[in-house]
């Protein structure tokens, strides 16, 4: 699929959202299609347009890993009902729990723990039980440009779900905002009236909590780093930085309870400023507010003696740990 | 052996010196005396009052382990030489690394990693070499409250090194600052005419760097952590804290070197604010230099692409990390 790109300043929001309805429209046909909604402004884009163009036809899903923030599942669903879009949630928290056990390498832990589980186990199940003959995927310009540069692998999601398109006619993957960058996606997200939560989102990686915890997954690392992330999150939601995020360390650190030495876990917390995630400095974030982070990090957060800033830029460093 | 303190106000350094120049000459009368020197005002003060009584009756040594800051051990025994006191420096660093292998827990790593190879490995054959019957010891006033309250573990060190006092008649140790607190031992050490960089040295923990390392110790780890160490205290020499310290991480983060996604350690800054680390809470370092330093070490210290800030205070968080 040879694309252009369409840049911000040549996008007219309300255009582009009826060509791409249209197009689906014709695309689809009468068949059935699906989509997975992650609760990023990709997704959400492509869940509204794929319900303007298909309405019942179009099965949306929210899968439920186990590693979401607090409360973002409900959410994230309740925002769509909110519009009228139905999306089913799919608890499948102890598929995801039972394929990262034991696996400490990042990629490993991305790959075997995350996209193969959601693809292979989830995913291919929600095909076939739909019945869907096509899937609609978030896919942008930037991803596309970074698979060509090898910073990202391209997927045959098919393929990742043991159907092999080429032997099994019919089905179609369709990419409804490939033409499109981060900001033009935005864009379009306001123009369909999603929530200022959804169409400003920060960007989450798609292992969510997984990524924000160094070393073997587990159920209860993720509880932790949870707890860490909404007081990190409620603390510098007004900091206008371009991300900020939590990071639970596998490290033991000394700490003192009750009087005695004692081990618990290290937060290290980062803020970043950048325009691309291509570069990154830490925030100055005002030293009151970091001690306050740490504070509430400490009381709230069972287990954790130690917090720390990042204060390190990308390059060497990278936005996320893991 | 009851000791009663002698407080700041009631401490006369010159005539507190004389009074423990005589009792050493009566205490040790024709026998030979053996000290080790760790660069720290306790056992600097030992040393130069041990010198004062008994000249070259007294074999002081500094024993190398490898852990120390970059150039330590040269420079503290020049500082000595200027003072024309002889310290004779001991290289057992591979004794103190053999015995670091594979040891990952911090309690097993300061006792079987470093203490014992100290006492049993290294200073009790120095012991038998030099003939000497008599051990000076820089315990001062506040180790013995810290024994009393549980905090340190009080070692007979004749035991440690294999000699039982009570059944080999003739073996003594003396401690010549038992009386007093650091603040005392400073001031005695500056009447001694000791160079401020020893007199006003900030404490340094027993087992060194490899309290600065998280898991295993090996000679790349603390290299490592040396040259990191280096840059902190360059940075924070003026900064007025009461410590300042840089600990090598074992998790590994993510990095990008060259463009491509790479795996690389971190370090972790401290600097604390604190009258007598019992409580401590983290230096409002300038955010400039903060960020100087991180940009330092990843620079300056290879295999580094992180570098942290703890932002927590003690408690719950230790002033060391292991």
């Amino acid at each position: 699929m040879p694309t252009e790109e369409i840049t911000l300043e040549n996008l007219n929001p309300e255009a582009f959202i009826e060509e791409q309805v249209a197009a689906l429209k014709n695309a689809v046909g009468d068949a059935v299609a699906i989509n997975a909604l992650s609760g990023g402004v990709d997704s959400a884009v492509v869940t509204m347009i794929g319900h303007k163009a298909l309405g019942d036809r179009l099965k949306t899903y929210f899968v439920e890993n186990g590693l979401m923030r607090e409360g973002e599942p409900n959410q994230i669903v309740g925002w769509f009902a909110a519009l009228g879009v139905p999306v089913e949630i799919i608890d499948a928290s102890d598929k995801f729990f039972a394929a990262l056990k034991g696996v400490t390498d990042p990629e490993e832990k991305r790959e075997q723990g995350i996209t193969q589980v959601f693809y292979k186990d989830v995913f291919a199940e929600l095909v076939k039980e739909s019945g869907a003959t096509v899937l609609l995927q978030g896919t942008n310009y930037t991803d596309i440009e970074e698979t060509a540069a090898g910073v990202k692998r391209q997927h045959n999601v098919f393929e990742q779900i043991g159907i092999d398109p080429e032997e099994t006619f019919g089905y179609k993957v369709l990419e409804p905002i490939i033409s499109l960058r981060k900001p033009g996606v935005r864009a379009v997200a306001r123009a369909l009236g999603l929530p200022s939560d959804i169409s400003e989102r920060p960007p989450f990686p798609g292992p969510a909590l997984a990524a924000r915890v160094i070393g073997e997954v587990t159920r209860e690392k993720i509880a932790t780093v949870r707890k860490a992330t909404r007081v990190v999150e409620d603390e510098l939601a007004d900091s206008g930085a371009f991300q900020h995020l939590a990071i639970l360390h596998e490290d033991m650190v000394t700490g003192v309870r009750g009087g005695k030495r004692d081990f618990g876990g290290q937060i290290e917390v980062r803020c970043w400023e950048s325009a691309d995630a291509v570069t990154a400095t830490p925030t100055e974030v005002p030293f009151a507010t970091l001690r306050r982070i740490a504070d509430r990090i400490v009381e709230e957060v069972p287990g954790i003696v130690s917090v720390t800033y990042n204060i390190a830029t990308k390059p060497p460093s990278c936005i996320e740990a893991v």
